[in-house]
């Protein structure tokens, strides 16, 4: 029985690798998985079948024999709890990998994507220029704090894991906009992260999906 | 060697237990697990003495021993993980409590914070009453989708668990609002959590804090 997730048929990103499957992928080019992908559309996401998988009509997904799970970073920690690569053995170092998974995403992602939402949703709203520089504010405060606690290490607490997986992957949604540039250290960890055999491979099969010939 | 958390000296709510360490004190009473609370001013926060436990001067931290974490997901799920009464046993059923714990995180609680903090953080700008009601729409389509999964069931998967946990602390946040009263499922679930004992125990313990006299 082979792992299938979903991911997007075509990606708002156009390949970027900054839709959410990639993540999945990394995870389980990190922990040698095989897997399958099914393609969505964008109609399909919201159609019975999909909510039956994912209630948010979003992608990643993933089904292996009996077990559906959704939620991007559940399905990381599934794989990592399940394959050696992405957790240490040691139960406290452990618990502060899957300290920094819950941070990437609950505390240093939510001003990011609001950033990043904004650029995309409200970029004709009357308020867009005004505000945008108003919600950069909690962006950067989010990544001095995390740049100054990363100092000149190379993972966020000893040897990589699914918490750094999931942290470079949510400060690569700054790239563009230039702001991740202005933290040396963090624009030098992603360059770590996306330096990995296992990123590239995952990287790498996503953009074949999104330049493919339709 | 007792469970040390931290929580404001002073809550911005005031006690009406929507600072994170009501969810940490939530899964400790759950578990029985007795702990003691170190409180912290806006000011500490800051300091070189808590930035060390917690990297983006934030409460709740939690120390237990040589064990030092920091973000309240991660708390909790490490509490369930060590304690029984958070997560099913079955592997299955654990993989889609743990994932519900993320959803709330990671997919629900951003669309919300995004719409309070801007009530808090943003009333004096000139775009807020513009705004506000564009804020709404993506909270209400979250919960329009949970409202539709959880139908007429008493938790988002069989039993209480940790997943239930951190959604209705979440969803708790938009009751001031009104907009949780317009889905009567959810509001109902939020009550079910609110009535359980362990969390009438972890709210009183917050609420003396914020009302001792001083």
């Amino acid at each position: 029985m082979v792992i299938t997730i979903t991911a997007f048929d075509r990606s708002p990103d156009g390949g970027k690798g900054l839709a959410r499957d990639t993540r999945v992928r990394w995870a389980l080019e990190e922990t040698g998985q095989p897997y399958d992908v099914r393609l969505v559309s964008f109609r399909a996401l919201k159609e019975p079948a999909h909510l039956a998988l994912h209630p948010f009509g979003q992608i990643p997904t993933y089904e292996d024999g009996d077990l559906t799970l959704f939620e991007t970073g559940s399905i990381v920690f599934h794989i990592a709890g399940r394959h050696a690569g992405l957790l240490p053995q040691d139960a406290n170092a452990r618990a502060r990998a899957i300290t920094w998974m819950f941070a990437a995403v609950n505390t240093v992602e939510p001003p990011i994507l609001e950033f990043v939402t904004a650029k995309f949703f409200e970029r004709d709203k009357p308020w867009y220029e005004a505000r945008l520089p108003f919600t950069a504010i909690n962006v950067r405060s989010r990544m001095q704090q995390l740049s100054t606690r990363l100092g000149d290490a190379d993972w966020l607490d000893g040897a990589f894991s699914a918490g750094d997986l999931m942290m470079v992957s949510v400060l690569l949604r700054m790239r563009s906009s230039g702001i991740l540039d202005e933290y040396a250290n963090l624009a030098a960890y992603v360059a770590r992260g996306e330096a990995r055999p296992a990123y590239k491979r995952a990287f790498a099969a996503q953009l074949a999906i999104n330049t493919r010939q339709s």
